[in-house]
């Protein structure tokens, strides 16, 4: 679109009852447009393109070399141009699942205009979509709102006297919490590097999740407790008095054994101002990648905390050596979590995963020792993908 | 940048133990840069572009003709081409503010893929940034999360026996709240025409406003509860189960008495399940456009709940004649009210604001009655920077 028009459409906006921002961005077309049978048509005005791409991750990944050997890389296709300099693209039919893609203008990688909907994974931003499917446990059933009971979130701050801060964290209380006097068991649920306190909410659809799993009677009614993993940080990006700075993974003191000797702030914050079953077999603990890690470690260092623990394409041991009390004993601890007893410890990986062969060892290890685990191997790789459906296969086995 | 390198920058990423998405979009660069000075350097790389551009709020806004007459709109400004494909412009010194801006790159608006700070207004998102400001009462200080005791935020669900549905809400309790026995006061918070119970968070920054106000001890620790206006949606879009839609002004049921005649459904749920003042000295009602059109016609229909009323670039009366109680013996209700007494009724409209002639008719009216009310004037128009710098001078005015 030219200047002028778009001006105009700014101003004839403006005069609309309820146009209440002037920098508005107008288009009547829709995209992406979902068909009935599963195929989806993406939409661009880009009237002076040359070439303009779709990149997505329901395309055919894309193997290339690199330095560590082949790879995945979600697929890329080309958009057609239409008429009025219109491009578009229609795919086959897709399996039910929520998707990530975005659009390559002349080089220029951009959101679509057209869809509000976008999940940030660090410091980027992918418009996302739902392929909602026709049976309550297709995927993208599940990772929907549904016309059941819903939860309520909170974002609060809790007081962490071992790390000297006030830090924030998302709390999830099922549907009924506000109005029993029940007591309630409790997951906690961690982040990977580079996430926070908000990734398992939009990346990972949890409180969709749970609220479905939990209205269809798969899952028990259970808060959930989404911490920020790095113990040098407050918040999420934006939300602490850092401002709003781009976010990045280069973060210090995340697994380093800040985090784990201080969980015990959390649960204290969490047994104190929610009614929660605060015993061993009330709490779950599970996390992906660096969350992962810090699940088994935390469930280590806290030997009579939690009776579940999931570990999600986890990392397993420190990349170098860190002087932390929460790293020591590393076998002799799992002996003693083994002879505690606990009623779940799930690993979870995908064979295209890079944790794939650390986990395999940990295993190998884990056989050697006779600790009870199970095993779910998954296809694909280190994705959030994976990670909602671990956490939609894991949240049923617990309490 | 070419797909080539692209894919090379999602591989490298992905082999990181941090990399947790296919979908990556990786650049070195910093937008916007915020100096010292507080001008801001925006970057943008497109090596294929030939022309792009910068809208801003922040610019000397351009008067356009329309069948309305001159109007307001953002203004644009040329970005320049740098040694590979690096555009780059950088602004005067601006004063502290929360601003809003995108790019056109040959003519297709976009955001900028380097700053992951963006509102969603109705159908648009719009980048955004904060220039803080040196002193505690400086705009983008106070729209800024700071170091303070931070209130928390929760999106739940209500009933509304009325409208026979389930309905999201937005609560924010002040800090000090979960650990005392306190009963607070309450701030109905209500959105505008295509907004929702999202708005008055993110647009509104009105949890970032209420935790500095209180901390400064230029208001009282209060609840605030902003609700969705729009009686015949449940819930934000993606919040409800009509799934991930595009948003519109299009509405149905926003202004023809059901959201007003329903609203005791709302202080019910907030009066069973929070610790609330629950009394008229201890109710407060405020709205912006629509939501002011709200407030008005709430607080007259239920006549000795709320002392406190506060109207931002208000709507008055209903477009064409509706048929609903709400809206009967206008003149009557007023003067009940009164008669009633009330502590607050303020009324903030900006003189370029396409309301201005509605408000300028009803504070005569009013003035006729000889109802007291406080008229606060200020510039610019029907914009989200007017209502955000009307609730932080309203807010101190209350309970």
């Amino acid at each position: 679109m030219k200047k002028i028009s778009l001006l105009l459409i700014f101003t004839l906006l403006s005069l609309m009852a309820g146009a209440q921002e002037a920098l508005w961005n107008h288009s009547d077309i829709t995209s992406p447009e979902i068909h009935a049978n599963g195929s989806v048509t993406f939409r661009l005005v880009a009237p002076e393109a040359q070439k303009v791409e779709l990149t997505g991750d329901f395309l055919p990944p894309q193997r290339v070399m690199t330095p560590k050997g082949e790879q995945l890389s979600a697929g890329v296709v080309a958009m057609t141009r239409q008429e009025g300099g219109l491009w578009e693209y229609t795919t086959d039919p897709l399996a039910s699942e929520l998707y990530g893609y975005s659009f390559t203008v002349d080089g220029l990688r951009v959101t679509d205009p057209n869809n509000v909907y976008l999940n940030r994974d660090i410091a980027s931003l992918t418009n996302i979509f739902i392929i909602p499917g026709r049976k309550p446990d297709d995927k993208g059933a599940l990772y929907s709102v549904q016309e059941v009971p819903h939860g309520a979130v909170t974002r609060c701050w809790y007081p962490s006297p071992t790390l000297k801060s006030e830090r924030r964290l998302s709390v999830y209380t099922p549907a009924g919490y506000a109005d029993s006097e029940q007591e309630y068991p409790v997951l906690y649920l961690l982040h990977g590097m580079g996430g926070d306190e908000e990734a398992w909410l939009s990346l990972g659809r949890a409180a969709q999740i749970l609220d479905n799993l939990i209205a269809q009677g798969k899952a028990r009614p259970m808060i959930v407790v989404m911490t920020n993993g790095n113990a040098a940080l407050q918040a999420a990006p934006g939300e602490t008095a850092q401002g709003l700075y781009k976010p990045t993974t280069n973060l210090p003191r995340t697994m380093e054994g800040s985090f784990e000797s201080a969980f015990e702030d959390v649960i204290n914050y969490i047994d104190s101002h929610y009614r929660t079953r605060a015993e061993k077999s009330g709490r779950a603990i599970a996390g992906l990648s660096m969350g992962g890690f810090h699940a088994l470690h935390i469930s280590r260092y806290y030997e009579e905390m939690f009776d579940y623990v999931g570990l999600f394409s986890a990392a397993i041991r420190p990349e170098r050596a860190v002087n932390s009390p929460v790293y020591e004993d590393f076998e002799w601890s799992l002996k003693r979590q083994k002879q505690n007893g606990l009623r779940l410890y799930w690993i979870a990986c995908g064979t295209e995963d890079f944790l794939w062969e650390h986990n395999k060892n940990f295993r190998q290890l884990l056989d050697e020792m006779a600790f009870p685990y199970t095993f779910r191997q998954s296809d694909g790789g280190h994705t959030w993908r994976n990670w909602r459906i671990y956490l939609s296969e894991f949240v049923p086995q617990l309490f």
